[in-house]
């Protein structure tokens, strides 16, 4: 990984796991909560999985490919979910994601 | 720590972080989730300090106490906070806590 | 998946993360550190998974597959690093790796 | 707490954890490891303590002040630890997590 690379991904994953959790923050605020269950519980898996992810490459992890891959996956669906719904939070939140998940596929070459 | 205390609060704080991620998961499924805004919180929150707190000990954390005492403190707040509702996953989820917070302030003395 | 395999998983996860954290503060008490390089750092990759691994599944995540993958592939790493050397601490270490690798396949099909 | 000073708490969080990741990559390449014990061990406490803390406050928790206070006491543990060394990365972690240690008592008012 070039060290250009390296300082990119662990932005995105900074960003998508601060993204997340202030995505979940104000859904646990919204008025009609029920219509966000699934905006919370993907933002926490997200959040945590973008979380470990930084850690981990930055301890020089040897599973930064296969690590990588699940995080990918996991962003995509946070994305997936977040962009039906109206709310600011949850349009950056998908923002991040995408932008994550695009930076972790590449780990994965 | 005797080898007896040691065992005793791996599996409180196990128990706990189970109680926690469950009641969280149930409440995600609650058809009146707005009255459960706060228990999903702490939920998270004690959860993730238990998990942390476990992994702690067994690898020898010089941080013991401190770790500890914040841990007994968000247990209890949790375990308050689970025990206004009337669902069993919050019933079980505040007695699970009741119990950690107990064990982790005997880790400070 | 059934309650029986479900109670399992947690307790492999449980005990690799238990017996990885032990091998890695046993490590580093050792006189002869250099050797244990590669098993101190494979010992935090396994506990830090298993540890997140549990917790996710707990929570009912959705990513139960991919995360599955992840870990098995971590513990059979570890396990394999941890069967060179001789010390009691790491043939245990590599026992509870091997047996949460099996478990955590079965999460994957 | 304000916006400016939620931002600097952070990036000091973020550039603490990462210090210590990179302290404690490095000391598992160094070639007396044994000298090296006691920071490989702190590195990964001040790590995982920071780690958490800048998700825990992303997220909105209720405990701030609680998990500064343990962040600051392990931060300046670390950064104690690491200042007895003449490696490059134990310098630069020192500095990152006494640092972070200031920005994490400011939480604790």
């Amino acid at each position: 990984m070039s060290h250009e690379q390296y300082h990119s991904i662990i932005e995105e994953l900074h960003e998508c796991m601060a993204a997340c959790n202030h995505c979940y923050d104000a859904c646990l605020k919204e008025e009609n909560m029920n219509m966000m269950a699934e905006c919370i519980r993907l933002d926490r898996e997200c959040a945590d999985i973008c979380a470990y992810l930084e850690q981990a490459i930055v301890r020089g992890t040897p599973f930064i490919s296969e690590l990588g891959q699940v995080c990918a996956t996991i962003c995509e669906r946070c994305g997936n979910e977040c962009q039906k719904h109206e709310n600011d939070h949850c349009k950056k939140c998908a923002e991040a994601c995408f932008k994550c998940a695009e930076a972790c596929q590449k780990l994965t070459a």
